[in-house]
């Protein structure tokens, strides 16, 4: 594994290592001392050009628990907002010997260029409406940790397709597992090309849930609210909101999850959102292991020539 | 110690503890390495949601010393500012396993909720008009460096004592110390609660200055001096603020005290801002100390089972 | 070495042990563990009070690289916002225990008055329209690499000299290493007082071209380009800017230097940029390295003391 730009790029085997090597990984959350010493002397840098907190000090703790430093570098202020190229960015950045670059972007397919220019790792943070990798792996991480083998399962997307690249990144790797997918969402949020996705598209959610054995609700992006995109959020909360009542509706061992950060009252209601088949928490707990596992896979080689210093 | 939220939640023991700890921890800073490897391995999260850069660093120095890892959470393009609750906030935080939290808040109260969804320490770093207990514990910490015992020793707390999270806690502080305390303020600038305190109130400074061992100025909030609060910065510094004249007021062994930053010419005049018996500088360095103390004494205990690694 | 603020301040002597230790350091970036832990237990402060992102995280990757802590101070939100004298915010660093201060700022000056008031090394990232001297160190250092012995050398400067403490810097690094140098400007872009400098200035570039061995393009600042300074940025790139064309006119061995930002197709066409002779990322590679050797240099006797803690 080279870059981890897109989930396309993976084969089932590659996808059954990482999740193999986070499920190896994850028990140093649980040390007191939650740092192992492989990346030591690494510099890893958070090119953050799209704000982010919770993916940033994901990916921050990830390598710093593996003992790798950080650079942070964010688009504002800086030499990209002062009209310098990607690409020159890309040649400073491997000009500085940094050893791998994790990228977020507003623009779907900044990583791939990031990646023509650099000999070193690129993750992908998540590009625009593209690509939000790692969310996706910690999403299907987690339901391999409660519903065991995922072949044949089957996992109800629901919400602004159109413009997430976490439905993107989730539908090909829940597809990639061997799971079935239904997506349940407004016909304003879903997009044209969804016809040749692989699968299958409801509008009745109540209907959806007692099939699958996992949902993720996505979140309802602020900026939407005030478009035509949908009527109001009460509008919305009533048709494709996950509340206590429609959670009833779901199989005995089904879970619910979110990628975050939730509006409560609007795609889940709090009762769901705080109740134990949610497992919204320990997507955020997995999600550190999972960059681990990536940035492990990717740069553990690197150190392994020169470890006397 | 589970959290440090309020002085109000301290005895007398646990506050001579922190000032004891404090004066253990301080000689490290004069060393040439200026470190030691406490709590190395631990991560400490500082949530500031409001800008504050010297309370900042001043934890993140602290807590480095220390050898703990430090990741910076701001306020601004977070998951916060997209409408996160932040009950979903602190819980993000405890699932990514962070050891400990300083939390800094303009909303009064943020610190105890926190704590009410977190497993670990919290430490609050400033809420709203509420409390500032780290500030209030450096500054005893400075006064009883330079005056001994201070039972039954005097301070005046002068300026705006309405709006000053710093002068509740340092009330507070300086009473369970056995301090007596005076306050001077403009009567607009002192809350309705204020009789309930069990401080005096007096509005001549020139009258309080020669009976106090120690004197407090508070900072004029430049977003204050535009409201009806009081006239002009030119009135205020003649009637409250500390100049040469003034300072020949005071006990040949009396101190002056600043939280910073200092406005030079309006609460403290620049000649008495650099005189010797201004200890402003002390209380930066003290500031450091007391933090690292809070954080040891919140987090020591945590890695003792694992420090083989 | 005490300080570095001004190129003004160092005798040949000074540069010559600056630039051989850079040599000297340059190798550790080759490492794949590319650390010392020369400086291990110090604390460096990053003290930037104008935005930049590229020699911010230079000073960054070159404190980590020896070890060192490093404390980022930006201006935005800051003491420094919210009315705090300069004097204040230097004492404060001091008294926090910082073992140096890397400074930038829009003011020229304010690195010669921070390191009035402290102890510890300053180092200047960038004062106003004043002085850069890490950069300028670095543009010759990447000069003696590929050049050898820069006596009698000759360097062309083009561009915006009015603006640039980089031009300023770099005249005076250039003449101390022996080099002739000649400014190529449009008139608007000189200094009155470029008569003093002792340099030849020039108005056809490609007249000068064929003369010399560099030539350091200076960036167009985007602020300038819808000012009076010059036309457009057109007819800027058809008088000032070095293409294809150009290229051709310089000697075999010349190189091409660009501090960065680029603006391509401005002051340097894309082909130019991307060509065999331009050192634009090995200046990149050896500014980390010179800035190594700066702190190495100011900071390495200070740990002597101290090193079995």
């Amino acid at each position: 594994m080279r870059h981890l730009i897109s989930i396309e790029d993976l084969d089932r085997e590659m996808l059954t290592t990482i999740l193999d090597t986070t499920q190896q990984l994850l028990p140093i959350a649980e040390r007191r001392i939650k740092s192992a010493p492989t990346l030591r002397g690494l510099v890893v840098c958070n090119l953050f050009l799209e704000d982010s907190t919770r993916t940033r000090i994901s990916f921050d703790i990830a390598a710093k628990r593996l003992s790798a430093e950080v650079i942070n570098f964010s688009g504002k202020g800086s030499s990209v907002s002062k009209g310098e190229s990607f690409k020159d960015t890309a040649l400073t950045l491997a000009a500085m010997g940094v050893d791998a670059v994790v990228v977020r972007s507003g623009s779907s397919g900044a990583p791939v260029q990031l990646a023509n220019y650099l000999d070193v790792p690129v993750l992908n943070a998540g590009d625009g409406w593209h690509q939000h990798p790692t969310q996706a792996l910690l999403d299907v991480f987690t339901m391999r940790q409660h519903l065991g083998q995922l072949d044949g399962r089957h996992l109800a997307v629901v919400g602004d397709v159109l413009h997430s690249r976490v439905a993107r990144s989730l539908i090909q790797t829940a597809k990639l597992s061997g799971m079935e997918v239904t997506l349940v969402a407004p016909p304003t949020l879903l997009p044209a090309s969804v016809e040749n996705w692989g699968v299958r598209v409801a509008r009745d959610l109540d209907a959806v849930l007692p099939e699958v054995d996992a949902v993720e609700l996505l979140r309802v992006q602020r900026e939407r609210m005030h478009r035509a995109f949908f009527p109001t959020t009460r509008e919305y909360a009533a048709e494709w909101g996950l509340d206590a009542r429609r959670l009833e509706l779901l199989k005995p061992d089904a879970i619910v999850l979110h990628p975050g950060p939730m509006n409560r009252g609007v795609e889940i209601s709090a009762d769901v959102a705080d109740a134990d088949r949610a497992v919204i928490t320990e997507q955020v707990t997995n999600g550190i292991a999972v960059r681990m596992a990536c940035l492990y896979l990717m740069l553990a080689g690197r150190t392994e020539g020169d470890h006397r210093e």
